[in-house]
């Protein structure tokens, strides 16, 4: 089969290498119907995240069901079914506290940009859609591996309540899902904070009702101008610098929350900073599992349609240009087909 | 009058001082009934804080209304009063949000270890009770001014739930008021981190089910031990230092909360730490103001007895040995009657 490798930084190629099987008997193999390019990839892709050797990559993916281990019951070959990007078993403590992405027996599917791929804890992990979804609503269930599952918890983290004002951090693809999760939340002002015109343009779309394109101490000013001086009731932090978690913080009322998504790079946040703030704030790799079920119904619906952050498709053999693109910031984020 | 003066680390003493007028047509003057020495005030008496002239401390207190401003309405000459130890209008956004202590016109009561004091914002500060209470309340209506309301805001903040389980970490006044917030809060285990006999008992006697005598990595372990290996739901950090902190989110399961209430001091939180452990986090000075109207009635109501923590009373002449006390840890709270 097909399949992405990445050799070194900058370096992606697509190689024939076997088809996955069945290795335990909670394991599902699944034929890739879609895929993408993470922003989180990229910190292989830039060197951030040192790569010592050739390794298959992606960790998003819907597909159809090609075969399950003898243990597996809730899903079934031929069903189409997303995943998250975590595995979880769906039954340890903290999987019921619905925090599936610190499951106890969690693992870690990888190589997803491929034309096939093996899930582990396939029960825990995948949840099946109502029916064959139409072409159109691929893309949309595809964000829902990930990026609008994580938008959705960095909402949820910063209690965003109906009636709120909410500030989103950072207009990447989990930025932007994160404004679609403040408006279905009941949000009713959404500011979100962004210097990229096509960006904007989407945000606005997806239910913002102010742009800030100014970033740091003025980026926390005009928040302020914005909400009488107090600051939000909730800042969704989707960046992960030490820049955004201070403008984040800073941006928040006393009392309000911050749900941060973006993976901490050299943050530290000052004890007695926090203290005098009264800011709550949780983050953490969402788990995206728990969201599935209601994300998918809302997406058969038409309520939401993320997949809109999808500004670029590719063919899988031509991965390589959508790492580029995304690198370059010419594409939000690319959807490939295997 | 007689008013309490901090001259220099280790130095309190005693001294004649005029009594405090009405500066302020939002101001009280109250005649005290009593005082106490706070674990805060600790950090002057052994120079943490720098003391670089003599000056009035303290800033705990209930007492009779000797006289009000006139724009003052809420409270009046003769009643027995209550205050928060930070002063709010109580009208602002961040008091109407329940965080009085971050009020956008927040003064500082101070030197109200003393026969009178002044305090500003008289009508959104002091809560009258009921009816003149009974000399067996008084300790306990004096810990409403700052360490039972900040250990009731320790649980909140840690998202104390019926059922849950809880872990206070600290054994001070506060640490032991959070045991009392916790079991009204309807916490069913509570473990209590401590390793004095005398405060081991009293924890117990306010509704702690089990005593972890051991810190650091150590206590995290049995705290894990306790509740099968996931941590718990809600942990109160009533300390302040880098290792309490650690311990706190250590015990803490993914998805549970942190509720701090110890001036961090030099406490640095690793964004990486928090974003993986999956633990909610705030913390702050406690919002006493806006408990002080339930925590009275569970006082008149003979619900909560929080004034135990007082293991020693004094004249408010013999306050440089309430100090000396605490500062040995013979003593965990020195109350003081004028």
């Amino acid at each position: 089969m097909r399949a992405t490798i990445i050799h070194a930084p900058g370096d992606i190629r697509v190689e024939d290498r076997p088809e996955p099987k069945i290795t335990a008997p909670t394991d599902a193999v699944i034929r890739t119907v879609a895929t993408c390019v993470c922003g989180s990839d990229l910190w292989n892709y830039r060197g951030i995240n040192p790569v010592t050797k050739p390794e298959p990559i992606g960790h998003e993916y819907v597909g159809i069901v090609e075969e399950v281990g003898d243990d597996v019951t809730h899903v079934k070959p031929g069903q189409f079914v997303i995943g998250s990007f975590i595995a979880s078993d769906n039954t340890c403590p903290n999987c019921r506290a619905g925090y599936q992405t610190n499951c106890l027996h969690r693992d870690f599917p990888n190589g997803c940009q491929a034309e096939y791929i093996r899930i582990p804890l396939a029960d825990g992990t995948l949840v099946a859609t109502p029916d064959q979804p139409s072409e159109d609503l691929i893309p949309s269930l595809l964000t829902l591996s990930d990026v609008m599952g994580t938008g959705w918890y960095a909402a949820r983290a910063a209690e965003v309540k109906p009636g709120a004002t909410a500030v989103v951090v950072g207009d990447g693809a989990v930025g932007l899902s994160g404004v679609i999760a403040a408006k279905e939340l009941g949000a009713e002002r959404i500011i979100a904070m962004s210097r990229h015109e096509s960006r904007q343009k989407l945000a606005l779309e997806f239910g913002a009702t102010d742009i800030v394109a100014e970033r740091g101490e003025d980026g926390v000013a005009r928040v302020k101008e914005l909400t009488n001086g107090v600051g939000a009731d909730s800042v969704l932090e989707c960046v992960g610098t030490p820049q955004s978690m201070h403008q984040a913080l800073q941006s928040t009322r006393p009392g309000g929350n911050v749900g941060f998504v973006g993976v901490p790079h050299d943050v530290q946040i000052d004890g007695q900073e926090l203290f005098f703030s009264h800011v709550g704030l949780r983050g953490g790799p969402a788990p995206v599992r728990a969201y599935l079920p209601d994300l998918i119904n809302r997406v058969f619906e038409g309520r939401i349609d993320p997949g809109k952050v999808f500004d670029l498709t590719l063919p899988l053999d031509e991965v390589a240009e959508g790492y580029k693109a995304m690198d370059e910031r010419r594409a939000i984020k690319a959807l490939l087909r295997p």
